[in-house]
């Protein structure tokens, strides 16, 4: 897969750089390279390539965005959580390492995404003169106002569930999507991107976003041969705000097929510099049938 | 006290301006203004104005400090924690907001950190060109290498209690250290401070840490009559390993005036510009009596 060996290389530097002990490194090593597909780093070295910019200028940004990814499942999995033992079919984090290392293990890798993205950056101005506008878009999307409102958003959901179409969008723009489209645009921005390309990069992201909820979604309701362990219909039996739960599989099905349209749509005017993200969009689509 | 209202008023902004659900902004303003004395952006701010710089440059730095300061005592203080019920007197955030929400207002208040520096960096970089680096120097002191790692060894030391010299330096230079010497030094790159100034700061920072640390054993274990609702004797009566359990309350005192005597020597050269940082070592001295 496109840039995943150079990502899983940069990560297990920055990893193996941190001055910490051993038990920790190993406690966030174990959730960083867990079997993940690096979709948000790959999304924003593509996108800074697209944009002309360089891979390595964007790959502190890159990996600070899968720590950022990291760090909330590994919070997510947390018994005041969702309660999960299961991650990618391995035992989650806490269940090896116990509530409070699994808890501190999280707290480390969100720090670590933005001291690598500090400590990187000084010497990426030369080629990347707006890294740390780069940067800004990250923390936005991880932040308050985005993931981690659509976390606090969720849990409150659950407890007083509005099956509404206006919750379930907020909840995943925000859970899923502000992650998804931080990636886009911190690497657009990275690659030095003109307004009109950071503009169609932000809308592939944010239709790439909610694409990739529904699909996520349909896949807890008709299962995923293709993913060990995964926890079938967990959500569905916990009776979660889902958008089969709430349009129905065929109208979800549809809804989705119109979001990878949407996103594809975007990109159109860069052609085949954009053939990466089409086929990422198709191949989300896909997974669902 | 020394910048107290312009650092309230900067914390209330940035907070107000962040686009949550209310409960969630309720929840981490809930513990950011909780009393706390906001020792280490007044220390930051100090710094940056004995280097020369300006307070509105290090501002957002100094509410940085604070905001990392509190998501670890959110975090802290979670039943899988120290499983602490009350916090300056108050409920703590958990007992308020449910362990889930506490947990994301401590996730949101670091991310909210991060977001606050580089919203606000690229302005500032006329008047305080190394505020990047002055930032980097939070990350530090905030992330794996530092405060992190500090409260993992504590955790492993409750495990697996090693009462010995080097364990406690290990922990308590990086779990209150780390970022006590971090505003130091990132207030002191703020404003542009030379080699020789960023060096006698981080000095200070380092002995006031252990100072810091030694005091607050100290009343632990004699109690603070200035202090209501404090959990008298907790630590001690956990067994923890502490200045006082390992030295003796009298060693220990004669400890922390050491430490004191340090602090203040190594602003020595700085004259009466450094007066306010003599007083506070004074005063946290002054406190275990």
């Amino acid at each position: 897969m496109k840039y995943l060996e150079a990502i899983n290389a940069a990560l297990e530097g920055y990893i193996a750089a941190c001055d910490v002990p051993k038990v920790m490194r190993e406690a966030m090593a174990y959730s960083v390279f867990a079997g993940g597909k690096r979709l948000r780093p790959r999304m924003c070295l593509s996108a800074a390539e697209l944009a002309g910019g360089s891979m390595e200028d964007a790959m502190p940004i890159a990996c600070a965005l899968e720590m950022i990814h990291t760090y909330s499942l590994i919070h997510d999995d947390l018994p005041c959580m969702d309660d999960d033992d299961f991650r990618r079919g391995r035992p989650s984090n806490h269940k090896v390492y116990g509530e409070a290392n699994a808890l501190l293990a999280g707290d480390g890798l969100l720090s670590l995404a933005f001291e690598t993205i500090l400590r990187e950056g000084q010497e990426r101005l030369r080629t990347a003169p707006r890294y740390y506008e780069a940067a800004l878009e990250v923390a936005r999307g991880a932040g308050v106002s985005g993931m981690v409102a659509g976390q606090w958003a969720d849990l409150a959901n659950e407890e007083n569930p509005a099956a509404d179409a206006d919750a379930l969008a907020y909840i995943h723009r925000r859970k899923t999507g502000a992650l998804i489209t931080a990636a886009m645009v911190s690497g657009a921005v990275a690659g030095n991107a003109d307004a009109k390309l950071i503009d169609a990069l932000r809308c592939y992201g944010e239709h790439y976003g909610i694409l990739f909820q529904i699909t996520d979604d349909i896949l807890d309701v008709v299962g995923d041969a293709k993913t060990v362990g995964k926890t079938l219909g967990k959500d569905a039996a916990q009776n979660k705000l889902t958008y089969p739960a709430l349009y129905g599989l065929e109208e979800a099905r549809r809804m989705a097929e119109k979001e990878a349209e949407l996103a594809i749509a975007a990109l159109l005017p860069f052609g085949e510099k954009a053939a990466w993200f089409t086929e990422l969009a198709q191949a989300a689509l896909t997974r669902t049938y």
